[in-house]
């Protein structure tokens, strides 16, 4: 593999900030290719990103459902959002699961992480399961509208593999986290 | 849902292009968010994408590895690529697969449709599972570097389970592939 790396690798000739937004950071750069010419690489600079599948007792999880702008469109999605500087990416999952769902969790375990959009972002997202719930009160955004959705584990499970879940982030969260419950049991969970 | 559809729909006041590149085309909306006040919303125009796993009678699969600037490292993925205008997400998979592993396709299944980054992109990916292979040669764009990677279909499973594949499309692809494959079995793969 360490051969591959190289013979594919391409090098930073220079960088330039094309556009500075508050959400988006877009960079146009020159670059060398494996063969030695030269192209162009545009790509979004991203924090980075946590999320969650929150477990209750009874098998149901917390999903949210929110409007997409770039897509006019509402999805079910897990819990998650960006990691603000300097900060754990566990933190950041606790933090956006008391915002946006208004869930404490006392259990958690990593999924690992995952990228969303590698050819033009370099966003990284780390997954969580988390149960032993506590509910208190979601505290969104001031321009964050959220709707609060439950169901059976299995149900999300069915809804990724029938494809009315198609945010990626959520798909590969729901997939990992049935995948680990199945092995590590925390408690029963039906039809899973 | 409709109810929750209405409840949290924004709508555009006005759009303004705030970068416009080769690949990145930006935009920056005034919304009205649902309850009357504005807001700003940037996101990326994308015209989307269509992704194919192959597999070859033996019971392996062909994946690449490719070098992603944004994140500076490579990466194993399906055969994918960006539709061209006009372009039907089927033909666009048919022309990557060939473009970038040099293999065409007697037999195609839909796994429908997948949205990779909702938060600040309306790209949607249309995936495929493929079958009945014949290897030609493979013809990448001229700044495309590309490594061709076989394995069993079950070891590729595995590596998504375990996050060694961490591509958002190819995670997607190869779970709704091994789900279907499950179920319609055109031919036995072993371990699946």
């Amino acid at each position: 593999m360490k051969q591959a790396e190289i013979k594919l690798a391409e090098t930073t000739i220079n960088s330039k900030k094309v556009y500075s937004g508050s959400l988006i950071h877009a960079f146009k750069d020159k670059v060398r290719l494996p063969d030695g010419r030269q192209s162009v690489r545009e790509w979004i600079d991203h924090p980075g990103a946590s999320a969650v599948l929150p477990v209750f007792g009874n098998g149901e999880v917390q999903l949210i459902r929110q409007f997409r702008y770039p897509l006019k469109q509402t999805f079910l999605e897990v819990p998650a959002g960006k990691i603000d500087e300097g900060e754990e990416p566990l933190v950041t999952a606790k933090r956006e699961l008391e915002e946006e769902s208004g869930i404490r969790a006392k259990s958690w375990a990593p999924l690992g992480k995952f990228h969303p959009c590698i050819g033009y972002t370099n966003e990284v997202i780390y997954l969580y399961v988390a149960w032993d719930l506590e509910v208190a009160e979601s505290k969104t955004d001031q321009d964050e509208f959220v709707a609060q959705v439950k169901m059976p584990f299995a149900n999300a499970v069915e809804k990724v593999l029938r494809g009315s879940i198609s945010d990626g982030k959520t798909i590969t969260t729901i997939f990992r986290a049935a995948n680990w419950w199945k092995k590590n049991k925390p408690f029963p969970v039906s039809n899973l």
